[in-house]
């Protein structure tokens, strides 16, 4: 087990019917002019937004609303302004995990001095060293933003993304509805479970390390999104059901499971160009890289892969037929649950796909990837490939 | 899925070689005036005491010797005044789970006014509402009380045990470094490993409630200690199954089993009893009334113990009989490390010892308790009795 630290302050207030607790946690936080940041306006159609606005009648509230899925930095920069324009002293996410992070960084910029692209593009000496405090009301469960400190930016006209944390982008708290579930299309509930489970999976899909009891957790979240996917997908209504895909998708990425073990985001590093380039769904990315990436990296992973296998898929045969047979598991679940795994399904525009990744891969002198540091760029390039 | 707030704020510093991160996390803190509260003095013995006294030689620290096992509430408040008088800022706890829990009273109890045991007797209107800082650097791994904001106080002129907490309770951060099991006793070493496992296990026998990934999560714990238990005691300097126990002990009690779930505490509450009367280590008498428990209210949990029967003991025939099978399962466990599991194993003088806890139970109205409520002082006394 390697070293770590593990700390997460975020307070999250699980459950139907709790919103009457939201003016007593922001008084704890001394808020009183507040940012609401949103979506596109579907809050306002399952009328969360009017059973905020009822609730937050003692606080000055504005509203900034089209924040985008791939929160877009330019939009960011405009709830920036409003922000510092209206003194703002306490941000309120209300959205998924793209509101959200896009509010961590909104929550940055505000007290940044300088030109905030050169804190994403990671400048020397640009950093966010504070922010402003900010709560969120999850609508979608999927990528765990609610209770982490990272983001993901997006800049359409740089066809680029990218990560942003650090331990002020926390939230002060979290309430996580699993009624919210019921609101969602099949399709943003597909793609949340599949990011949920794909990023227990980039935890958990590396060599073997010792580290019993994460493994078992990993696959606790592994286990249970496959009992509950395409039944929660079919039945969004389900209290149980959506509450156990909200709390899996939260357990997911809150930072437990990376606890002094190896990980291999790579696969989350290449979906995002795929959603740069195309706008292919993030989640859906995922689906797409993930086998591929499992069958290039396979002599590499093929222990955690055969384990995998066994104890959730209950796969038998040799080792490296299980291994195997748990790739295909895999690709299987999520096709299960609507999503598709070839990037031709999404575009016929994908000539040259893997040259272009690979070209993004070497100008960002990514050259050693993975829990072996064995992927370099023109591996990446033989992934992609094959994911066409 | 019952609602429920989750909140732990607790930064873990996991691994060996972390001390060096002690002064950093101080200064952070603005500890100034530390109070160092620590057991019998076996710290001394193995080099952690110097150790710490080496990287903290910018503080004024105030040792503080003696705080018992089934921390003595005399003893505490003798901690209390030397806090008081040396205008002490922060504590640093050094020990296991009684060194901790006694460090969290002697927080409060510096910063209350009237009489503490007013506050640990549930006097109307007597609570803590604020505490010294402190936190902890762990030598046993057991309780969990590392990583919550609880606490068990003894006071053995009453022949009682009182519980405490609240969120001023949490340690503001804690060292957990496997390297200290190696040090410890065979005897100490399966009183963690059963404290954990007890721990989970009265988080998770209840009955089905749809509470999914918060089962596998126990029953990940389950596992990991019943793979590494026996082995842990005989190899306690294998660096990776101390590791394994030491974050098994922590996850067992840091408030994630508990979201959302019904959880049944009477094994502990009776448990308290035998080690105030016979002063029986704490995790032995769970040893002793938890299969004595699960046998009398066998009815309203068969359906947890069967699928715990299957999920970690591998069982196989009816509900019923691997319900059954579970139960001699857990206690061949406990006994496989060493753990006695009869009241008789360790004293001649339990005559009577059935109604002795009862009339506590009745004492106290303790009369509808567990999952169900189903457990009243006349259950009490048949499950003793059994447990002879």
């Amino acid at each position: 087990m390697l070293n770590f630290e593990y700390y997460n302050p975020t307070r999250i207030v699980f459950g139907k019917d709790q919103l009457g607790r939201l003016p007593e946690l922001l008084k704890e936080n001394k808020a009183q002019r507040i940012l609401l940041t949103y979506g596109q306006g579907s809050i306002k159609k399952t009328g969360l937004y009017q059973s905020i606005m009822d609730v937050l009648s003692d606080f000055h509230v504005v509203p900034f609303q089209g924040i985008e899925a791939n929160p877009e930095y330019t939009t960011l920069l405009k709830a920036r302004d409003l922000g510092r324009e209206e003194k703002i002293d306490f941000i309120l996410a209300v959205g998924g995990g793209s509101v959200i992070d896009g509010t961590k960084f909104i929550a940055g910029a505000m007290k940044y001095d300088g030109d905030p692209w050169d804190v994403l593009d990671k400048k020397e000496g640009c950093n966010f060293t504070e922010a402003v405090s900010f709560g969120t009301v999850l609508t979608l469960p999927a990528t765990g933003s609610e209770a982490n400190s990272g983001a993901v930016i997006n800049r359409s006209e740089f066809e680029q993304k990218r990560v942003m944390g650090g331990p002020m982008f926390f939230p002060q708290f979290s309430f996580c509805d699993p009624t919210q579930v019921a609101t969602l299309p099949k399709r943003q509930l597909a793609n949340g479970i599949t990011d949920a489970y794909m990023h227990t999976l980039e935890q958990y899909i590396t060599y073997p390390s010792g580290n019993l009891l994460q493994e078992r957790q990993a696959e606790a979240i592994l286990a249970t999104l496959v009992e509950i996917g395409p039944k929660v997908v079919e039945n969004p209504s389900d209290y149980t059901l959506a509450a156990n895909l909200m709390w899996c998708a939260t357990h997911a990425l809150n930072g437990v499971l990376r606890c002094g073990v190896p990980t291999d985001w790579v696969t989350h590093m290449i979906g995002h160009e795929l959603t740069a380039f195309y706008g292919i769904d993030h989640a859906r990315t995922l689906a797409i890289i993930a086998p591929r990436l499992y069958e290039a990296m396979f002599s590499g992973k093929k222990e955690k892969l055969a384990q995998y296998g066994k104890r959730i898929w209950n796969l038998t045969g040799s080792e490296e037929e299980i291994a195997k047979k748990a790739i295909e598991s895999t690709e299987r679940f999520f096709q299960s649950l609507g999503i598709d795994t070839r990037i031709s399904d999404y575009t016929e525009n994908h000539e040259g796909v893997e040259a272009r990744v690979r070209e993004v891969f070497e100008t960002r002198g990514w050259t050693a990837m993975g829990e072996r540091e064995a992927i370099d760029p023109s591996k990446v390039e033989e992934i992609v490939a094959a994911a066409i």
